[in-house]
Order: C-alpha cells, then sequence, then structure tokens
C-alpha cells in the first residue's frame, strides 16, 4: 500500500523533471526496491493466474513473489536493540562469496575438463562445473570422481539422454579412463579449503564484525527505528483489509487535484 | 517429591483467594513447570500403561516424560561456577529461530508451490513445506527437485497413495513440467543463506552473548546457587526411595491439621 | 624406553614401602598413563600375535596401540610457544560432552520406547537408543522414524534376525502404527538442541576459553617446555635403535648393583 | 607476462654467479612460485595437447593449470584494506592440518588393520587407512564397519577385483569376524575428535588470530599494497592482447644489447 501511494506521488508531481531524480533516491534503499519487486511481481503473477494458458507460470511468479514478501519482513527486525543493528554483518558474506566462488569454479571446471569431453550441452556443464561442486559443499558428495563407483548406466555414452550426463571418456576396458588419483587428491584438497578453510574464515569475520558493530550500536539503532517510525507515520492509519478505501479517498483526491491543476494550466495557457 | 509437597502445600492455605497468585507466581519459573509436566505425564502415563486398551499411548507419554525428566536434570548446571550462568544464552536461540523459520517457510512454500499442484492432504503439504527445507539444513539433500533424479514410481499421480508425496505437474512427456532451474538456484540460495547465512550469525551472537554474560558471572552465579540450596533446603532429608515415608508423615500431619482446623472453623461456626 | 627404565627404577628401591606412592605419583600424569598402557598393550598384542590361535586378538590389540601411540604424540605439541598451552582447553570438552550425552539419551530411549516394544537384544537396544542418536549429530539420518520410508524388508518381525532391528510395532494393515507425526517433531527439536545449539555453545566455549588461556600462555608454556626437557634429560642419550644397548647395560648395572648390595647385605646381616 | 620479463631479466644478467641468489630471492616469495608453476604447466600443457598421443594428458595439465591460475588470483585480496592482511591467517591450517592428519591416520591405520588383513594393492590400502576416514570428517559415512550393513557383493573375497575392496575377514557363517562393537566405539571417538573437538579448536584459533592480527592490520596492508603497486608499476602498459608487442620489442632490445655486449666483450676479450 505505501508503494501505491507512492506511485501515485510519484506520477503527480507537476515538475516531470524531477522524476528520474526521485526514483533514484528511492530505489537506493534496499527495502523500497524489495517491495517495488513485491507489488510488481505481484501483478504480473496474478494477471498471468487468470489467463488459462499461463495460469503455471503465473503461480510460480506468484511464488517468487512469496519469496520476496518475506524477505521484506525481515526488515523489522531492525527494530530490536541490540541485534537489529548487527543483521547489516550480512554484507560480510559478499566478500566471502567471491572467494568461494572463485574456489568452486577452480575445482569444477578443472574436474569437468578432466572426466568429461566436449560435452555440448550447457546445462549439464553448469551442473557438472558450478552445482555440483557446490552442493559438496554442503555434504553432497558426488560419485562419478571415483573408478570403484562407476557405473555404466548413470550415464550416457554419446550426451543425446537429456536426462543423465555425459560419460567420462573410457579406455578400452569399457571403464574410466580420468586418472583417478588426481581427481580424488583434487577433491581432498577442495574440500580442505572450501569446507574447512573458507567456513571458518568466515565464522571468524562475521565474529570481528558483530564485535566491531557493537560499539556503534546504539547510534546504528536510533536512526534505523527513526526511520521506522517515520515510514509508519507517513502511512494511512486504517488496517490492510480496509486501507484500500483510504486509498481511493488519497486517489480521487489526487484526481480532482489532477483535474483541477489541469484544468487552471488549461485555462492559464488559453489566457496567454 | 518436591511437586507433591507443593500441591499439599498449595491446597491447604487457608484463605483460598491467594491461590491463583501463588499458582502464578510458582510457574513462573521455567523448572517448576517442568517439574509440574513431568508429575502429570507420569501419572497420565502410569494410568493408561495399566489398562490394556490404552497400554501403547501410555508407554508413548512415558517416553515422553523421560524426556522432559531428562531436561528438568539440566538444572544442575546452575550449581557450576563458569558455566551455569552462560546457559541462560540458549536464549538467543529464539531470535535465530525467527529468523530461520522465516527463511525456512520462505523457500518451503514456495518450493511445494512450484512443484506440486493442489495436493489436499495436510501432512504432505506440511512435510513438502516445513520438514524437508528443515532437514536440508542438516545435510539431507531432497531429490524431487531436480529433472535428473526423477522417478516415477518414488510419487503417487492424483496423491492416493497414503504413503507417497503427489507427483509434481508433469508434461506430455510425463516428465516433470516445473522450471528445474527455478527449483535448483531457489535450493542454492536457500543453502547459502540458511546453512551459511544464518548459522554463523548464530555463532557470532553466541560469541558476542557469551562474553557479555562473563562480566556478570559471578553476580549471576551467586543468585543461582543460593536458589538451588534454599529449594533443596525446604525438601525432606531421607534420600528418594523413602521419601516417600516423609511425604505420608507429612500429608497425615496435614490431614490431622486439616481436620482439626476444619473442626475449629465448625466449632468457631456454630458458636457465632 | 623411559618405560623400561622406570620400572627397573621402581623395583629396584631398596625400601619398598614407598613403591605404592611412588607408582601412584608416576600415573597421576595423563602421558604416563598413556606411555604404560601402550607398553604393556604392544607386549600382550606381541605374545598373542606369535601363538596360532590368537593371531587375530594379538592383531586387534596392536592395531588399539598404534592408537595409544598417536595419541602420545601429541605431547610433543606442548612445546609450540602459542598453541601448545592451548591444548589444554580440550578438557571443556567433558562439560560438553555431559550436555550432550543427556541429550543424545533423553532424546534415543524416548524413541526407541515408541518405536521398538520388547526387544531382548542388548546390541539393537544400544544401538537404537545410543549409537543411531549420535551419529544424527553428523548428518547420518535414520529412516525407521518415518512411515513413508517404511520398508518391511529392513527389520525383522520377532528380532530373531540377529542382522536386522526388530520392527516397530505394526497395525493390521502391517504398517508402522507410532504416532509418526511426534517422531518427526522429536526428530526436529533434538537436531535443533543438538546439531545447532549445542554445538554453537560449545564454539562459544572455545571461544572463551581460549582467549582466557592467552592471557598465561607465557607462564604455562615455560612450565611445560622445561618438564619435556627435564624427561628428555633423564633419558639415555643414543637413539631408539641402539637405545636397546644403552638398556642393556643400564640393566647389566643395575644387576650388579643388586647383587653387589644383596651379597653386602647379606654379610652385614651375618655380621650382625 | 611478468614472468616472460623476469625470464629474460634473469638469463640476461652478466655476472652469472649471482643467478643461483636472485632464483632463490624470486622463489621466496608465494605467488611468483605460482608464476612460474602455471607457465611451466601451460607450456607442457601446450605442447602435449598439439600432439595426438599426448592430447588427453595435455588436456589435465592444462586443467591443472586453470586451479593454479585461480589460486593466483586471489592475490588481489591484498588490495583490500580490512580482510587482506587478514588471509595470512590461513597459514594457522598447518597447524591444524598436523594435528588432524595424527588423529585421521591413527583411526584409519588401526581401522583397515583390525578390518582387513593382507591386502596388498597399494591403492586400496591408501583408501582404506586415508581416504574414507577423511571423507567421514564431511559427512560421508563408510558402510563396512557394520556387520548389520554388510554385503558380500561389495567386496572381492581375494583382492582380484581392482573395483572393489578387500573383504574383511570372515568366520565360518561367512560373516565378518572382526569385532563390531571396537570398530563402532571407535568411529565414534574419531567423530567426536576430528569432526566436533579439532574443528572447533580451529575456529577458535582463527577467531584469535583474527583479532589478533587486527592490531597490525594497517602496517601489513600498506605493506601489501606497496609491493602490488610496485609490481604493477614495473610491467609493460599495453594491455595482454597487445602485451605480446611490447614483450618483442623488449626482447629484440635484449638481443641488441646482448649481441652489442658479446661483440662487445669480444673485441675487449681480443684487445687483451
Amino acid at each position: 500500500s505505501l508503494n501505491l501511494r507512492f506511485l501515485f506521488q510519484l506520477f503527480y508531481d507537476p515538475d516531470n523533471l524531477r522524476l528520474y531524480e526521485k526514483v533514484k533516491v528511492y530505489v537506493q534503499e534496499l527495502w523500497n526496491i524489495l517491495d517495488i519487486l513485491s507489488i510488481l511481481l505481484f501483478c504480473i503473477g496474478l494477471v498471468f493466474r487468470l489467463t488459462t494458458k499461463l495460469f503455471y507460470p503465473g503461480k510460480i511468479i506468484l511464488c517468487i513473489d512469496f519469496v520476496v514478501f518475506c524477505l521484506r519482513l525481515m526488515a523489522i527486525f531492525t527494530i530490536s536493540q541490540t541485534l537489529g543493528p548487527k543483521i547489516i554483518i550480512m554484507m560480510d558474506i559478499f566478500f566471502f562469496m567471491f572467494l568461494l566462488s572463485i574456489w568452486v569454479m577452480a575445482y569444477g571446471v578443472a574436474k569437468q575438463g578432466i572426466l568429461i569431453q566436449n560435452d555440448n550441452r550447457l546445462d549439464w556443464i553448469i551442473r557438472g562445473a558450478v552445482y555440483e561442486p557446490y552442493l559438496i559443499i554442503f555434504g553432497n558428495f558426488p560419485e562419478n570422481i571415483d573408478n570403484a563407483g562407476f557405473n555404466i548406466n548413470s550415464c550416457s555414452m554419446n550426451g543425446t539422454d537429456p536426462m543423465k550426463p555425459k560419460c567420462p571418456v573410457l579406455n578400452e576396458n569399457q571403464m574410466p579412463a580420468f586418472p583417478e588419483w588426481l581427481t580424488i587428491i583434487m577433491l581432498c584438497v577442495y574440500l580442505l579449503f572450501a569446507n574447512i578453510l573458507l567456513l571458518n574464515l568466515l565464522i571468524a569475520i562475521f565474529n570481528y564484525t558483530f564485535q566491531e558493530i557493537h560499539e556503534n550500536t546504539d547510534r546504528i539503532w536510533k536512526f534505523q527505528r527513526y526511520q521506522l517510525i517515520k515510514e509508519y507515520h507517513s502511512r494511512p492509519s486504517p488496517p490492510p483489509p480496509f486501507i484500500i478505501v483510504s486509498h481511493i479517498k488519497f486517489m480521487r483526491n489526487l484526481v480532482c487535484l489532477r483535474s483541477l491543476c489541469n484544468s487552471f494550466c488549461y485555462y492559464i495557457n488559453i489566457a496567454k
């Protein structure tokens, strides 16, 4: 509902020159982006769902919208005095993500290159080079890097079955030809760095930032609460189911004003 | 046994007006709630077990009672000087649980909505939307979000088999129709936030609270020990197997007193 | 080799009254216990291995001895200035173990009681009540708490197959009769407390102790190094393969001394 | 490209006596080793790939080279003011690795000795004694330590099948003869020490070092940035695709100089 009002506010502005600036200021805040995104997705999803042909895509868009709404819900944590300001330590994750992604790519691409030759299907390349190494971090071990667990039925020889990855290069005994000891050593080193080193590094970074922030906690919290109260103060008072009434009234006023203004401008123009 | 005495103390009180207040004070302490709960469950379970028909439910109630007793046992840690006071940091878990539950619900509901259409069975909806995403955090990966691992036998087409979840929406090739790349990306983001971000955030919060509490450790510990000693001082002295004797004596005195009091009151009333 | 010398020193002592005391002092140090244990196990294992009948038990004892030797090897970390003194924080594990074992037992016994009725085989009870809940902490999920994954072939109906656990109580449809929702909720709560709460509590305790110890690091380290140097100083100088020569010489001296002493005492006695 | 220049610089040096010293200084820096290694591997891989016979080994070498390049890429993190200096805490991993490797070997060798007798194949011994216990740390549980999960088809009786491990010692009932309770207890103790104790110890060490380093952060960061800028300053200016021109020019100058110098030296020698 805040967004609706904001939209009116945005488009009503008489001097259109500052529209771009206003949008820029508004978008700079993360929560506002989430708000707009959720409203947009909701509208698109609703329209799609009401058609017969696009029913399923519409449902999927509404599901994604639900996730965005949930993320938006986390904004209320900024009210908590002790823990609210510390949610910003989540920014540390970006540094960690960068390190992690380099490492995942390094292992994934090398593994894929050693194991499988000339797979033309992009989706299976991404699976092998990114998705699989990523899942290893969370304890889901692959079985294709080990000769001993090789099963000819779990892969398609010339990559024609869309449900199966391409087989590794085979030798004359119909067994994988890649140097098994190399892939196993690579897996061990990867596990050591990704699961032990990087994850524990992240814990250390988090701990450090958490204690660092604590010294400025009070100031940040007061600022956040001021913003939250200001935001709620600017909203109309009735609770959500009846807020539509308030919006309609607001819109009517707006339309009246606009028509008034338009006619006024019109007469001014005529008068000139 | 403390509870039995408490019950007598509760019901003996001459002016019944303060009964509600007393209960209120007593219940405010967590350990006391556990005590009462364990006694109640024990009585119910014992009664149920002795019947033939409700033998199995009685056994289950006694099993739950055992868990409550074990939780009660943790109260003895409050005697430890260095670590006792720090058990209260477990309260931090509630903040974490709130964040985690929002995130689990966001992923779970969206995933369920995308995958499975119109499952009417509540238990399978809860499994798909809450239980499954929750287990992912602990390393138990689902296999139904991935086309490549799809097996038509692991699900029932129209949701009639009570032991199998409903199948995802199928296309004309009898393969799942949901956009696979979307569910995989959602899983990756979910894993990143839930397993890495939130768990490490919890570690940082724990570390912080642990160090914070340490400064007040001595004071909290003295207070806890005083309470523990006071509690044990008020208990009868014989060890548990013979404590029943003490209780019987206590009860006899009580009954005598009550009858004495009653007869006294009675005569007072008559005298009036 | 230190032990051999110690043994000689122990038995040579003229006044046998203090033998018990000496042993007591010696045993109080953990490393010495490991030393004695490894020597004893080695001797027993060697004797067993040389016989034909007890060859396999002897091999097993030698394997265990290898583990004890490896633990003994960790003593050399006490030389490291920064990290040596901090190995003693491993004592914190005992507090954690106590909490964890209560919690594992609480869940395990309750789960076993609800699922399986009157299994007489002790090993399967221990497996169900201790081993299985313990493995859950490390990500090995059980499949028997869930009706949906129930397989009649994975258990033996009346507990006669020694390789399979007893089946849960079945209802008339040959399906498990236990309340599935209860075991699933118990599992969720158990995971939350054991995997998230207790493990992170341990991390917080470790961090705290680590920083606490750091202030006394220098003193502890000097003390440890002094002990290590003293110990090595008292050992004979030749390297391990030739140390037997040194020991033989030491023994010969000892025997000479003892016989000399004995004959001397004998003559003294005669002279009296 | 820096390496190419370095190579020229190295070999051009008139007084060849200091060649060894220069190499020594250069190699002492980790990043330089990675640079040289990546260039060498690239050249070898390229040559191999262009042949028909060694096409696959060449591809594997190029894959490994990619990993080395990715590691080299991490050098750019040293520019970050707050986190760059802290990457050196990764050195703590070596102490941890030492402890961990002792522990993994202790468990692995003992387990292998108890389970399997006289396996002559080195690769399966390493798998059983090192690889398997290592994977346990990351949640991949073995199934061969438990009688209840024993399957005669998963192992080869006399160790002839190269794809299967040798079977454990069997008794007359064709069941494993090893004391099951011992291997299970060993696994439990191993899990406790490796997964809980050592990993959390590492977290505590990381946290401690992270905070220790923070005090010297500013100084270390300035030093690192100075080195990085100095390094980039010494490089030729054109971007990578055209840098070959710069190198060719540099090489030409070098060759001219060398020929000039040589002819000069030659004439000097003649003049003498």
